[in-house]
């Protein structure tokens, strides 16, 4: 069978070196070109020191993608570069499967109000499609831009959609206290990711405003068929990977637990990448892999639901995520060459 | 000036270490008696080898507690010991700092509901004082019989006492959502605080039925004159020492988030080790340190108000509160021997 | 093809953990049978939660091995088990690769000396093969029996072997300063891996008289074909897997590096897993992976060669260096469902 | 009585940090003035924000520096900028303790062979006492500029001094394999103290050509009466604080580790903040405190001497050595202000 033709547009960052961690060993595929502005002319090897003898093309100049007859590229680029791209580059044959915050929300205004800078191509926003293949597998197929989730929307996302979509819960009472490894801040050398400011340490950070509450809030409010409301809450953990989301929301009708995690587990009957769990899941279960680990409970005492939802923020949350979506988009199995077992301890 | 006479009774763990690395420098005191039962006839400094040199005096069999004449006790005693300590000591004429959970409840049945065990001394819940000097400085210093508080219940207390006691949210829409740093789990080793299962990890414990749920209930209820219904969610960090509670509450009206900063300041303004912050503390600001720092937050987009409230859960959660209330049960100044600065890094 | 059939004895650890995470992509065998006397009548996926839709067969006691037709089975048991294991079981048709320090040294002398306790089974110390393959990969595809290499020992005898090949150090000059990541200790919780004890902390143990010593300095004797004398420190990183070894040796007469360096890269050609670096290797970059990474240097000030080696204990200091042993022993190509891409961050 | 008058040149950095962390405690001194020139006009407590309501002056130029009546000076400023200071304000009254390595090399040929630069202050060289309390004490006391020994010096120096002054050792074989905590690189952000590149993380650096090698032989020289020749190789730790250094050295004859251990006792009968172990320490056992803890050994297989030697990089590795220095060049008692307890765990 003839190898897809796969680019990688940004390789310096953990998504690019984690795309490329996961691609090597997919067989259906061909990494053909990887770019880096900073880097190019050297070795990805030379890049990230763990590729010595995996992967060590040379990298190329984002302009040189033009050379290439590609079948997908994957955009793993600084905020705000992405929709430069993808505006430049629309009527090219590729798909695209773009990791950035570009193409996620549901409008331009609410882009803009957000992420405080204009959108320069709204086309994107209305024709790519949000790729959580747990909930739009269909239109991933016949998408020519994919927007692949937020890591914390994706923890909160599986972690509300069987309820959302039931109408169970009071939709403006939604709390989203989330967690999340120091990998999620990128690779740029800053006081936020400075060892000695988060070793042994721990802080809330993005209180009120941090931009993925109106994302988890716009796909809620698709899945609700209304408007939601979201409390959303990210922290700082002392940890390269992971992220858990600890969630409350009040059920309008006193729960069973039983039937909750049924209709859970119902929901998710085949989703490769879902696991319901019997007690509550730790970041190092899924660390690694493209598992979304999921536990939910119904507290008798005080009314409500709390669910911890926890993946690995480069992967499910990011680069395995977007090859679970490239799968669909060029018709391999969904869980092609995602077939990676959790590191754990 | 004659010093005071102290004992610590149980000194094998990290509570009965980092009393004795506060007191050893507080002027007023002299600690005369230190007890463990597994390692008597050994010295202080052999258990905990870094106090080589500063703290070497033997250890002795708690029996042996009747040949000192003692101002006060500290009892670091595993959970349930304590109250067979105290009911066996009562008649004594030392004062006694509990850092256990024995006496802290407002009933012996709250206590046996929630500990699964029945209580030897129910006198003991009846006549003790809890422990919080910035709510209770006045009684603590008139008990005979004090109950440290909690280390969680430290953070959620300071963290909303002063809306409690003003009655200015819903009672019974109160989440606190807690990371703890591994220290809070014991000096015992088992798969909770193996190094593997925790570093580069995290997970939630005790959904729903943590004991400190109400250890906090208790104390709202008491400030606010009325029930309250506390949901709390307890977390594993990967740090050594530290908890920061999120705390998530609704306003009975709108409100003003300069308004409800100064309604914590001026509740504050007397208490030394509470900081009020104007950006969310990390922490590492509180480390070594007696103090708890509070930052609170209102959204107007969701109407609810955030808190985060920070400590040293061996420190401000455990020995130096217990110090900080000696002082006050001993006549000293509250903060006398409790001048540390935050190891930061 | 048939799929060869893979027995794996002791599955609580981390060793069996590893052996399972990697076998389960490995597509010439099927997992037949995993013992474990303490949980027995569980499944795998109870003890590590990980494993979840993964590997969920149930384990079952050791005794029970009897009923399976098997190619080759991985010894994970405790140290001084195996030996018993083997001796009861030498009979049977399936080849064994033991994990343990059982069968690794040259005589039952040594054994005695620095295991202090008898050998029950001196014919395997006899007729086992040192499952080093980039040293001994003929002996392994006809042995029955093979040594897996400690995972110091593996850092060490890699670092080492191009120079004692061809005689070019003082034999009596060689230290070995070692630094491991807490896994190497075992799952067993004990002060040794209790977090706040590992945790922003580092220390040196078994100073003169770790049992590595020997089986370092065994097959440095056997590749010099005369006497070495090795001084051997390992240290305890806060961190859960890797090992670095720096390498201090003399050399007999003045070297240049660039023919040191190609000494070492005409030596390892050949091998999958050794790559020679450029540059000093970080533990992490071979987190996850079977690689040793090699960095060679001579000192023209002091005149001495010094060499860092690294390796993730787990893998290429046990259950990768296995499979690589089991590929040679069964036929398959030597790195055969080890295409497993270093974890970093 | 009157307190003396302190300066501390160089805020925004750990060594400032931890300056003020012990000086705010210190019964005999008063902080006068403290600069920075990328945060003058903030206060202390902005730069640090562990500090507030504990240190909360405003920082100022260092030209300001003039504007004070001064008794000592610390000179906590980047590597290269000291010499400046001290070549620009020697004439001043005000005596001086500078952090940085421009004073500590013996010639100022040695200074630009491993500095890579010409120095400008070479009376500096000439009149700096290297302030090593429990070797210099007297010339200490009679110094105007005392130059504070670096890091990893303080380590090996005081591991070693004991046998160069008895001319017991092979003097041209010594190796020290260091260990040192992040902080060590100082708090600029980039690559080597990123969080993900150090966590669960570790490497060798400096291989052969670190700048502690000449600081080291330079003061063993000076105590053997002889040339020596130190191998250094540190490594990075993923810990906050503390350095470990493994040290092998050769005794001319034969040695008794009971005498070994003897001589060390002795020598450092009057040392305050030596202590000799029984046990090989680790780094958290001075964490946060200005102990250097020394554990020596003898093998009588290999015939060679091992010594570990552990501090706080930023205690007695830095702000707490520099503070006995103070206390010794001001008259105070050595160990004034410095009762600082480990924090362990």
């Amino acid at each position: 069978m003839t190898k897809k033709k796969i680019g990688i547009i940004g390789a310096t960052g953990y998504t690019g070196s984690e795309l490329v961690r996961i691609l090597v060993n997919h067989p259906g595929i061909e990494i053909c070109v990887i770019t880096s502005e900073s880097r190019a002319g050297e070795k990805f090897s030379d890049v990230h020191s763990s590729f010595q003898g995996i992967e060590e093309q040379k990298l190329v100049s984002i302009n040189q993608i033009e050379d290439y007859e590609l079948d997908l590229v994957f955009l793993a680029l600084p905020p705000g570069v992405s929709m430069d791209f993808v505006k430049k580059f629309h009527h090219k044959n590729f798909k695209i499967v773009d990791l950035s915050g570009d193409f996620r929300l549901s409008t331009v205004a609410d882009y803009e109000e957000w992420y405080h800078k204009n959108h320069v191509y709204p086309e994107g926003i209305e024709n790519g499609v949000f790729g959580s293949p747990e909930l739009f597998a269909d239109k991933i197929k016949a998408a020519k831009l994919v927007a692949n989730p937020g890591c914390f929307p994706t923890t909160a996302i599986l972690g509300l959609a069987p309820l959302m979509a039931q109408h169970l819960i009071e939709k403006d009472q939604i709390i989203i206290d989330s967690k999340s490894g120091v990998t999620g801040a990128g690779i740029k050398a800053g006081p936020v990711n400075l060892y000695s400011n988060v070793n042994d340490n721990f802080k809330a950070y993005g209180i009120k405003n941090h931009r993925h509450t109106i994302e988890i809030q716009n796909i809620l409010d698709h899945l609700a068929g209304d408007d939601t409301m979201v409390q959303f809450t990210p922290h700082l953990l002392p940890v390269d990977r992971g992220i858990l989301s600890t969630i409350y929301v009040r059920p309008l009708e006193a729960m069973n637990e039983d039937k909750l995690r049924e209709l859970y587990t119902n929901f998710y009957a085949n989703a490769p990448f879902v696991r319901m769990r019997n007690q509550a899941p730790a970041i190092k279960d899924v660390r690694g892999s493209n598992y979304c680990d999921l536990f939910v409970s119904y507290d008798d005492r005080t009314k409500r639901i709390i669910i911890i939802s926890v993946i690995d923020n480069l992967v499910k949350g990011a680069a395995g995520q977007a090859v679970q979506n490239m799968n669909l988009m060029l018709g391999f199995n969904e869980a092609q060459g995602l077939n990676l077992v959790p590191v754990n301890p």
